[in-house]
């Protein structure tokens, strides 16, 4: 089993060896957005999924970085002037701020389709599959969001933040054609534990809704239930579990 | 075989028929830039080219949907104000005039994804594919055209026009897993052929760099480009003269 910091080294490789998505300004634009220093939590988790359930990290990092593509189109796409309207993202210039929104528009939709035709390289359709529904339900969060239509925090970060993590299992498990287990109930959960630290870390939803005391006792609690799921797996779950435990005591 | 007016039906009903693709206000954004009285060539085209080779319209209206989804995104992105700043549309409000800008980003981004959720409804990912390649292609396009870094007019219009156009033809032909043939060829001189009436009906594009009488006789080439890779094809492609032929002669 590969350790957290060797799955994240291939798919940091990987990224940087992806084809040009277009012309050189765009790819340009592309490359930036993708290369802003994010920890790539979803496809290491995309990858540990894999090698728990028996496939080699190399037959399912297309998969993991199509996941990174998504995340990487929606945060391009949520910064933009007219959506959180955020000039700076991980201490550099938002794609917008630094190319224009057109460029940044284009580079979005570029990531997405990119996304789509890594997941495609496969014989299977069901990578794909599961990319599309996942993709769907997070842009339907988005929306949630920006219209200030969402009528419980949790369905909505269940869409904006758990579909992608949902994803980031299914596609590991798409690739292999492994059986669901408990798996769907881990990844729900990773996604939950996943966005209540968020919220903790910048003091903003959960927090504000519940306090930060009993934001913390739910993320603890989302821990505890994702180890539980991992638990009645008959697969070597060690590096999922130094993953739970990494994002329950993150502190960035 | 089936009239042009017989597969636009079909494909207006299917398009009125798809799934909601997230919440009801977005999925309302959604249907209004689908709904925009648009000519459904490139389905039209897509349901012909698979009657020719002995498909089922049935089976091919995933699709030909596919596409008329894609080129529906490609509109309602480049209509933003950061880009083309269109207001209007068709003679009604373009989607961001009608629903606000980030609701038109997330629209476009929606119908991008659903695209590929109808693509991936085949058991082949071939028909995905295509629609993957053509869709980078075009917004490669689009970014030379905004940026205005396009060397050349013909290479800019077979990004931003022909290649889905090109794939209009391409899922076709994936559906039933029929060999090429003359078909691309024929596929290239259609997107021209469309792109070359376009710019006379606008008064721009080749007519300004080349002269209506030019632009006129081009098309007019085109055209005859295209019945003769049809004729070549050992395939029924009567309906198919006829839109090459509505394509060339059209007034709207």
């Amino acid at each position: 089993m590969r350790s957290v910091d060797e799955l994240r080294e291939l798919v940091e490789d990987a990224l940087a060896e992806l084809s040009p998505v277009g012309p050189p300004g765009l790819d340009e634009a592309v490359r930036y957005a993708l290369e802003g220093g994010g920890k790539r939590i979803r496809p290491v988790l995309c990858l540990a999924v894999g090698e728990a359930v028996g496939s080699e990290p190399e037959d399912v990092l297309p998969a993991a970085c199509a996941v990174e593509l998504v995340h990487s189109f929606s945060l391009v796409h949520d910064d933009l002037p007219a959506l959180d309207d955020d000039e700076t993202r991980r201490g550099r210039p938002s794609t917008w701020a630094q190319f224009g929104e057109s460029v940044a528009v284009l580079a979005g939709d570029a990531l997405l389709v990119e996304a789509f035709r890594l997941a495609l390289s496969y014989e299977t359709p069901a990578v794909a599959r599961e990319l599309a529904a996942a993709t769907l339900g997070m842009i339907g969060g988005q929306y949630l969001d920006v219209t200030g239509s969402a009528d419980d925090l949790a369905a909505l970060n269940r869409l904006k933040t758990g579909r992608l993590f949902e994803a980031s299992v299914a596609v590991a498990l798409a690739v292999k054609d492994a059986e669901p287990q408990t798996w769907p109930r881990f990844a729900q959960e990773v996604g939950a534990l996943f966005q209540l630290v968020d919220d903790l870390l910048d003091g903003d939803g959960h927090v504000l809704a519940h306090g930060e005391d009993e934001t913390r006792r739910r993320a603890d609690e989302a821990a505890e239930r994702a180890l539980a799921a991992l638990a009645e797996l008959d697969a070597d779950t060690s590096v999922l579990r130094g993953i739970v435990d990494g994002l329950a005591t993150r502190t960035a």
